[in-house]
């Protein structure tokens, strides 16, 4: 617990507004989109950098925790505070700080709405690429902290490979700028991509540098649906060995789309058992010709039905469908566990028939759905809290399917991060020497373990 | 000094040919491309992880530096065995693994030259874009360990975008391996990106799986005079501003330009001040656009002459001059000190003027040169060192010219590290706090400090 004098002497730096401790205020702060609750201590909400320093001082001082927050649409607990203290909200550190056109930069505060920044640039003519599922809700901050994949992922990398420079405070308080605002920048050791991904275990983020790339002139969408999911996952090597990059590759499964189905803007053969959702950009000549491409070889592989050339409003609508299968899946059981596993994208065939055999022996229903073009996909397990019977199932299926993904070649977690839910299961992936080198590394960040703690590297309560 | 017992036990591991320490066969391992000497006690030529780890070992509980090394043609200093040791130079770990289509990734040894492992994956349709001026010399673990940039950085960024994974030895000789071998990934601290350009301080790399893309069906190579520096780098906005991003856009200024003259395809006006060499690729129809904007572009800002379509040998020529102009500065004057600065792209005619004045002022040569499509720019300070009246100049002007940088938003090293010769500058531009946190990384990875010693974080002898 945080004594009432430090409570005080937070309040003193933010003001009346700026500190929320009755259970009410605190309850909205206690979860995220894992639907597990931990009651914080206190809530803070810091509108700058100075503000973030101070708290961090009193924090390091006195040692108790602090939990970095954004919007709270994290699916691994990593907003969480699983050992009490203070959640430090960055809702108030919000603006847009600058979008220059002619170096192809932003810098933005980490509360800004990750699709209202990519309103922005867009204005600009142009293009902040990474877009998880969650852009409407999650934040910059957010995105940065977990390094945030999506749907373009395929084509144009994750949220790392766009940013150039962070505004941190560190555990201490000690305020610092790492990186650069150019393309280009190697002086010192890269504390920004250590920073990135770190899940706000190592510094709290208050400013992102971010790059932009000009707006693709011309889109065009896809979906293509298989009586096989194995011949919908073909395509994604069929299209690498012609030399297609889509912008997205996603796809779902038989029972992720009947979980949709009321939100697909036309409706779709009865005998569907996948979905191909496909977009190329570039210049209009190029994705003309690409989407000829993607229609050979969808056809080649036996589509049952392949459609292109919507309306903005139906795409639009197609895409939503596919941000919200998530929460959709809760049709078919109360209760998810979402993995986000990635194997290699020549072996999703193999995995998705290794999944589909699994669903049949455990009798679990597992959905998948999610990005066949970079081979990151969403299992999830879906069951029952109140039957025994299929929650004594769930940590046996889990690592069936992590020693599946290892075996493969992939990663245990290809964008949602490790956080709370998966820290159990680290290990698989991460042997002795590189675990305790990564302590070594916390320890030279946070030597007083205040920032986040009992995320990646404990076990869960 | 390293005891003959150790250096015994050091030839028991690699036989008899891993060896050396005869003053003849240190010599060539005694200097890099900054043409500094520093004389290794012995240089070790191990031939797979297994020996590096056992040699890091022996290091480590010896206490004796240990310098990694490629191909020797950095521009700080990074492979300099300043205080001695033994030099490991990876040149027989140079195998390409394997290059894997169908996932789009690349599994090679440090000691592959860059070059090859180009050519071998072109052979594949794929392409691996970093490509460093020394790109036929320089090796991939080198690129890897200094985050080597080049020529189409504009476009497809630098080494960094490309590492997905690395096998490395830690200085106590466990051998770890980091990041993955698919497109995503977020499990655990990001060792991959933190040793990528971490100079041979952090861990010694053994293995490098990289990232490629599709080789573009098409390019366009252009080449342009102006009769003005600033005319020629207002092209880099002006394209930003119609959206088009080149592969390349280098420049050379009137002092760089005379020193290749001879190697030039064609014969360039006589009144021509700076030259600009472009190229755009991509689908074959995008390309005729681009080609056609650019043309414009260049004749609105007054280009003296704009050529496009070359011949293959044309371009290949070209591209060569542009390899060459860093040695071919030494006919100005027979020795130089090359400083590998970026600025913002929009503040690139304003340092231009400035490099100019510096000139004038001080009367030394500084001949520019370099990737103005991201604002890093080769400065280099032209002297003789017999010469005290010119000598005495040389620390004044970089450090106006860092000063310079600094205050325009740039950074002092865009693409050829810290190393030793920029160490003296480093705080110029990192602050106290993260140079700690800097030193507390090192330490995390390398308590004993035997890794590359007095490199980055020291001032030089």
């Amino acid at each position: 617990m945080i004594s009432s004098q430090i409570l005080q002497s937070i309040s003193n730096i933010l003001g009346p507004e700026g500190l929320r401790t009755r259970p009410e205020d605190l309850e909205p702060y206690s979860k995220d989109a894992t639907r597990l609750i931990f009651m914080p201590d206190a809530v803070a909400f810091p509108r700058n950098t100075r503000d973030v320093s101070k708290i961090l001082a009193i924090a390091n001082a006195e040692g108790f925790p602090v939990i970095p927050r954004g919007a709270g649409s994290g699916k691994s607990g990593g907003a969480l505070p699983v050992e009490g203290g203070l959640v430090l909200s960055l809702e108030k550190l919000n603006r847009i700080l600058e979008i220059d056109e002619e170096n192809l930069i932003a810098k933005v505060e980490p509360g800004v709405i990750t699709a209202d920044l990519q309103e922005a640039v867009e204005k600009h003519g142009l293009f902040y690429p990474p877009d998880p599922a969650s852009i409407k809700i999650s934040t910059i901050g957010g995105n940065v902290a977990e390094c945030a994949g999506g749907l373009r992922a395929v084509k144009y990398g994750v949220t790392r490979d766009y940013v150039l420079g962070l505004t941190v405070v560190l555990p201490g308080g000690e305020i610092l700028k790492t990186g650069v605002e150019t393309a280009k920048g190697v002086v010192g050791y890269d504390l920004t991509r250590l920073i990135v991904g770190s899940e706000g275990t190592l510094a709290v983020i208050t400013a992102i540098t971010l790059r932009l790339i000009p707006m693709p002139a011309a889109k065009g969408t896809m979906i293509a649906y298989f009586d096989e999911m194995t011949s919908a996952v073909r395509i994604v090597s069929a299209l690498t060995r012609r030399k297609v990059i889509p912008t997205i590759l996603e796809f779902m499964d038989r029972l992720s789309l009947e979980c949709v189905r009321d939100e697909m803007a036309r409706p779709f053969p009865s005998t569907a058992k996948a979905m191909l959702l496909i977009e190329v950009d570039g210049d209009p000549r190029q994705v003309e010709n690409d989407v000829e491409k993607v229609g050979q070889v969808c056809r080649e592989a036996g589509a049952l039905r392949f459609e292109e050339a919507f309306h903005k409003e139906e795409v639009e609508r197609l895409w939503d469908a596919r941000r919200n299968v998530s929460e959709a899946l809760f049709k078919l059981k109360p209760h998810k566990i979402s993995e986000d596993i990635v194997v290699p994208r020549n072996r999703l065939a193999d995995f998705i028939g290794f999944l589909e055999a699994l669903s049949l022996s455990s009798g679990l229903p597992l959905p998948a759905f999610g990005h066949a073009g970079d081979g990151n996909i969403h299992v999830n397990l879906m069951h029952d809290q109140a039957d025994p019977n299929e929650t004594g199932k769930l940590e046996g299926i889990i690592k069936k399917v992590f020693e599946k993904v290892l075996e493969l070649g992939g990663t245990i977690s290809g964008e949602h991060g490790i956080g709370l839910t998966k820290s159990p299961y680290l290990s698989m992936e991460i042997p002795k020497p590189a675990f305790d080198l990564m302590i070594r590394l916390k320890n030279a960040f946070d030597p007083k373990g205040i920032l986040n703690p009992g995320k990646i590297f404990v076990e869960p309560e």
